[in-house]
C-alpha cells in the first residue's frame, strides 16, 4: 500500500473540485484520455517563455531553442528504442495526426493494399486506414486478446497485398496488451511492416522497437505528449528514414521543400518533409521534459507501481454489488485501466454521479474504441445502432490510473461506487 | 514618437540576449514568423493548469474547460466578422493545417478544378492546392500588387472550372495588402468562392469577412494563434457550415463520428467532423485569451500605431547606404514588414550580424514565400536554382514589427544596420 509518491510532481492532482455536495479534493482517474500535467514539464515550459523565438533564425536565443527542439528527436528515439542511424522521429501534433500521416504514406505505396487492423483499436488506429484502403479487422479470441489464428489466416488470405499490420500497444478500454512482437514476426514473415500505437504505452511501461535485424522489430510507432503528462500538443511518428523518404506528406506548406520555383519542387528529407508549417517549439520541448521525467523515474518503476495499483483496484471493484467488469480475468492486462458497468444503471448515470457527486473524473461511453466496446458489450451492429438511434447510447465507465494515483484515491472511489451501486445518496 | 506602450504585456520583449560583444536587451523584429507571447494569455494558460482535464467529461472542471473551449469559436467569429448563423470555426493546430483541410475539401468537390492563387503567396497558401489540383498563379502587376487584369483573364480562361480563388490578406514579405474584396466580387461573379489567408492580418488590423449577401463577402479565412501572441499551437479555418458539411476531413480518428460499426460510419457535423483526435484545450483557450486581448486594445488602434512605426522605420531605412528595399514606394503596404538587401553583402551575413552581433532577431531567406521572393529579386527559375544549387542561396532580410515594438528599438536597429552597411565592427 506504499504509494510511489509522485503526486507532488503533478499539477492539479489535489485541486478542490466542486461537487453537488460542496468542494472535495479532486480524484483524476481519466488518464487514458489525457493525463494531468507534470510540474517539471511546466517549469521547462515557463523557462522557455523569456527566450521564446522561431527555430533556425540567427540569434543566440534561436540557437538554444533550436537545439532543444531538434534534440527532442533523440529523446524520443531513446524512449522507444529506435535506431538513431535508421529511424527518425517526425513531430506531429498528436498520435491521430501521426497515424494519418502513416496511412497516407502507405496509401501512396499501394492504394489497393489490404491493411490488417484489429477489433481492439481506438478509432485513431482504424479510421485513417479504413477511409483510404481496404482494411480488415483481426478478431478477438476467446482469451480476450488478438486471435492469432485469425491473424495468420488473414495474412494467408491477403498474401502479397498486406503491406501494413497495425495494432495498439495497449487497449485504452481494458488495458489488454496485444502480442505485438509475435504479430511483428508474422507480419515480417509475410512481407508486411508493423505499426504499434504506443500512445497508451510510453507513459506506463518500458517499450522498445527492438533492433532492425530482429524478426520482432517494430517498424513504426506513434504517441501523443498530452497522454504523457505534458498537457500540450506534441507527438511523434517514428519509423525508418529510407522508407519515409520515398513518399509525400499529408500537409503541404513551408519548410518541406529544399527548393521550389514555378516549374519544380525539391522536397526536404524527412523528418522536415512531413512537418509543414509552424514548428511548435513550446509543445515539443515541453514534451521532451515530460518524457525525460518519465525516463528518470524509470518506466519499469512506474510499471511495477501501476500494476500494484491495478491489482488493488480490481480486487476492490470485484466487491462492488452488481458490477460487470470487462476482461476482469484477463492475464493480458498490462496498464491500469478498468472498464465496467453497474447492472441496471446506465453508464451515463454512473459516470455523472462519480464526476458530479464525488469529484472523480473518469471516462465514459465508447472512449473512442467503438467497435471494441460493441464487442465487449456483446452488441450486434443492429443493437448498437438502435442504442445510438434511440438516444440511449451504449458504453462503459472507464477508470484509467496514472503513476501519481494512490491507494487512498482508490479507496475513496470504491466507497463512492458502492454507494452508487446501492442507490445511496452521496452524503 | 509616442509608443503604444504594450511592451509591459509581452513576455521576453526585453530579455537580455547574448551577442558576440556581451549581453544586450533583446530586439525582436521577427513577428511575422511568430510573435512573442502575451502575458495575459499566459496568465489564462496558468489559471487553467490546476483544473486541466478533458472536454465533455462529467465533472465541474470539465464543464468549465469545455465551455471556454467551445466559446472560443464565438470569439473567432467575432474577430473575423463571421456569421454565427452560417459560418463555423474549425479548430486546427495552425493555418497551414487549416489550408490543407480547405484544399482537401475543394479537391473532393471537383478534382479537376483550377485553383487560382497568386505569386505573392506564402507556400502554405499555394502548395496545399498545387499538390492536389491544377493551380494557376495570378501575376503581380507593375504597381507591385495583384494584377487584376491577369486575374480576370484567368477567370475567363478557366471559366466554369474555377471553384476557389485563394489570396493572402497581407504579404508576409512586403506587407502589401492585395485587393481581396475586389477579388471576392470577381470570384463570385464567375461562380467561385474566395479564401483569404488572414494569418498576417488578424494581429495587425481590423478585418471582416463581410455579410454573406454582400458581393465582396469572403467565404473562408484561416489563421494561426502563435502569430497572434499566444505562443502555442492553435488556429482556425472559418467557413460556411452548409458547404463544409458535405465533405470529409483530412485527418480521421476519434470524435469525428456520431456512430460507427463494422458496416457503417455516420460522421459528426462540422466543426467536430474536422477535428479528429485530441482537443488541444490549453492551446485553444490560450488563443482565445490572446485574441480577446487584441480586440480589447482594438485592432484599429494597433493598426494606427503600427502604421506610424512602419513609416518611421521606412524613412530611416532609406537613409542606410547601399540599401535595396523591396516595394519601398508601394501605397499598398498595410502591415509593418520591410524586406531588404544591402548591396554587396549576402542576406545571410546581414541577418547573422543583426542577430548575433546586435541581438536583433529578424527573418531571412525566402521566408516561406519562395516564388514571391524570386519575383522581388528578379530571379529567373534558372538563376534561383543556380543560387540554391551553389549553396549560396538567395533571399531577403525581413523586419516584421508587432504592436509592442518601439521607436527606440527602430533607432537601435538603424544604427546597427548602418554600421553593417559601412563595414564597421559592432562595438
Amino acid at each position: 500500500m506504499t504509494n510511489l509518491n509522485l503526486k507532488k510532481y503533478i499539477i492539479g492532482a489535489n485541486t478542490p473540485i466542486e461537487t453537488t455536495t460542496g468542494f472535495t479534493p479532486r480524484v483524476y482517474f481519466n488518464n487514458s484520455a489525457t493525463t494531468l500535467i507534470l510540474k517539471p514539464a511546466m517549469e521547462k515550459f515557463c523557462s522557455l517563455l523569456p527566450i521564446y523565438t522561431y527555430i533556425d533564425v540567427p540569434s543566440s536565443n534561436s540557437e538554444i531553442i533550436t537545439k532543444m527542439y531538434e534534440e527532442t528527436r533523440d529523446v524520443i528515439l531513446e524512449l522507444v528504442g529506435g535506431d538513431p542511424n535508421k529511424d527518425i522521429a517526425i513531430f506531429t501534433k498528436n498520435s491521430t495526426e501521426a497515424i494519418n500521416v502513416l496511412a497516407q504514406v502507405f496509401f501512396q505505396d499501394a492504394p489497393d493494399q489490404v491493411v490488417l487492423s484489429t477489433t481492439m483499436e481506438h478509432l485513431a488506429n482504424y479510421l485513417p486506414y479504413k477511409t483510404r484502403m481496404q482494411t480488415e479487422l483481426i478478431k478477438i479470441g476467446e482469451n480476450g486478446n488478438i486471435d492469432l489464428d485469425d491473424y495468420v489466416s488473414k495474412l494467408e488470405k491477403y498474401q502479397g497485398r498486406v503491406k501494413l499490420v497495425t495494432v495498439t500497444g495497449a487497449s485504452n478500454v481494458t488495458g489488454v496488451i496485444p502480442p505485438y512482437y509475435t504479430m511483428a514476426r508474422l507480419a515480417h514473415k509475410y512481407g508486411a511492416k508493423i505499426f504499434v500505437d504506443v500512445v497508451q504505452v510510453i507513459q506506463h511501461f518500458p517499450f522498445t522497437m527492438k533492433p532492425h535485424d530482429c524478426e520482432a522489430h517494430i517498424d513504426f510507432v506513434a504517441f501523443s505528449a498530452h497522454k504523457a503528462y505534458s498537457g500540450l500538443d506534441g507527438g511523434a511518428l517514428v519509423g525508418p528514414f529510407n522508407f519515409l523518404k520515398k513518399y509525400l506528406p499529408l500537409d503541404f506548406g513551408s519548410g518541406i521543400t529544399k527548393f521550389i520555383d514555378s516549374s519544380q519542387i525539391i522536397y526536404s528529407d524527412p523528418p522536415k518533409k512531413y512537418e509543414a508549417g509552424y514548428p511548435d517549439v513550446l509543445g515539443i520541448i515541453t514534451m521532451r521534459a515530460a518524457l525525460q521525467f518519465l525516463m528518470k523515474v524509470g518506466l519499469a518503476n512506474i510499471d511495477k507501481y501501476e500494476r500494484r495499483l491495478y491489482k488493488y483496484l480490481l480486487c476492490k471493484m470485484k466487491e462492488v454489488p452488481s458490477i460487470k467488469i470487462y476482461d476482469d480475468n484477463s492475464p493480458f492486462v498490462g496498464i491500469p485501466y478498468i472498464s465496467f458497468n453497474l447492472k441496471g444503471i446506465s453508464f451515463k448515470t454512473v459516470a455523472s454521479k462519480l464526476g458530479l457527486d464525488y469529484g472523480i473524473e473518469i471516462g465514459k461511453g465508447t472512449v473512442g474504441a467503438d467497435l471494441y466496446v460493441q464487442f465487449l458489450l456483446g452488441l450486434s451492429n443492429e443493437e448498437a445502432f438502435e442504442a445510438y438511434n434511440s438516444g440511449k447510447g451504449y458504453g462503459v465507465v472507464r477508470i484509467s490510473l496514472g503513476m501519481y494515483n494512490t491507494f487512498e484515491e482508490i479507496d475513496y472511489f470504491i466507497c463512492a461506487l458502492k454507494k452508487i451501486a446501492c442507490g445511496y445518496p452521496p452524503k
